[in-house]
């Protein structure tokens, strides 16, 4: 597999061409932004734990059913992941209140949901990826109706999923954020990274913060949190 | 029945005790505001006309089988109605994208939508209204699931009817807020009021807008726009 020119830089990850149209590198970079970009910073080797968490979750949910964009892990900060088109939507999960949910609606951090809930976010940085309903996006096309109903099916399910493995490292999945893209034919796969970037992760013990809340909210220690989340999953730090 | 004591004013209509305890009077305010209050005015006759359109579309709506909150019509600016504890959601709405939802997502007015859209703001001055999903609603306890769908089945309902009223005095319903109550045995019934501070109301020929963005937008000719509404419903301006 060849590694060609450059497609797109994002805050977090670059993405190269292959000598195949249909799968796509993925480079995970330790740059750390947090507030739209206003904030912007390093974690030094979080490339390399997002990378190696992402891939391990998605093998993981891939094996209980879940379809993923993943194909192969190329080395400590590359993937090789099918090429999709990203459904301009985040997908965020809860299972406890914290951040902005708990800021918007004007409840404390830690209050445990009777059932997760599902949210939506516009995926568009000049409006400030804006809350929105089921219902607004079908209206502005952003995604099909049938397509909505798999993505939150599939949420769910890699929700259960999710908080069971945390469960077993000790971790509380507090909430977290997916994002989906599209295939061949339409069809639906999981896309983007499972990671401390996109999770928030809590000791179930202590409930310390294991994740980028300790960069956004300037706390310390974050560089030891990614890398302890990648001890508690593979027994070695990076 | 007799007007007693005030039992709380709001920024457009005050509400009284009655020698009854389960019906409560409300009187119409002139008094506008926009923006969680920041912007406020005076737009003349607007309790008037917002008392006897809310009094009239209740009626039609009970008629149409929705059970709302109203009673009768004791003056030109008070209604007698059931005294309901409020549901703390506001229900939009929307056939036609106008308004926040336009801003929020970048895009123009006056996109018919193939399907009405609904969402749901948490009533809180001190939070600005967020939007809300049913799921967060849920989580937070401000509302039951069932009363949930029961609500969404009505609002949908009260569209349809509202839709085809408004149509056939040639003005475009462009999107509303409904607010919702629970009487005895925690039934719930439409509450508050429906009129031109709570519809987006367009000229169906020159789209001309007949409601409170008149005034949300210092265009002007807001009595005008209001005696218009009244005038299209009833043949007669107050």
């Amino acid at each position: 597999m060849e590694k060609r020119e450059m497609l797109y830089e994002g805050k977090a990850k670059k993405v190269f061409a292959t000598d195949d149209p249909q799968l796509v590198i993925v480079e995970y970079k330790d740059d750390a932004t947090a507030f739209n970009g206003q904030k912007k910073g390093t974690i030094a080797g979080k490339g390399v734990v997002n990378n190696r968490v992402t891939n391990f979750l998605m093998q993981m949910l891939a094996a209980a059913g879940i379809p993923t964009h993943f194909v192969q892990e190329l080395s400590d900060r590359e993937a090789l992941v099918t090429k999709v088109e990203i459904i301009p939507l985040e997908v965020i999960i809860r299972n406890i209140s914290a951040g902005s949910f708990a800021k918007r609606y004007g409840v404390e951090e830690g209050i445990v949901f009777d059932e997760p809930t599902i949210e939506f976010s516009y995926k568009n940085d000049d409006l400030g990826d804006p809350l929105i309903t089921e219902e607004h996006a079908l209206a502005l096309k952003l995604v099909g109706p049938n397509e909505i109903k798999r993505i939150r099916t599939m949420a769910f399910q890699i929700n259960t999923i999710l908080k069971d493995f945390f469960a077993g490292i000790n971790v509380e999945l507090v909430d977290f954020k997916l994002e989906f893209g599209r295939v061949l034919n339409d069809y639906i796969v999981l896309a983007d990274e499972i990671s401390p970037d996109t999770c928030r992760l809590w000791d179930a013990t202590t409930h310390e913060k294991l994740d980028k809340d300790r960069f956004r909210r300037d706390m310390g220690g974050e560089v030891e949190a990614y890398n302890e989340i990648m001890y508690r999953i593979f027994g070695e730090k990076c």
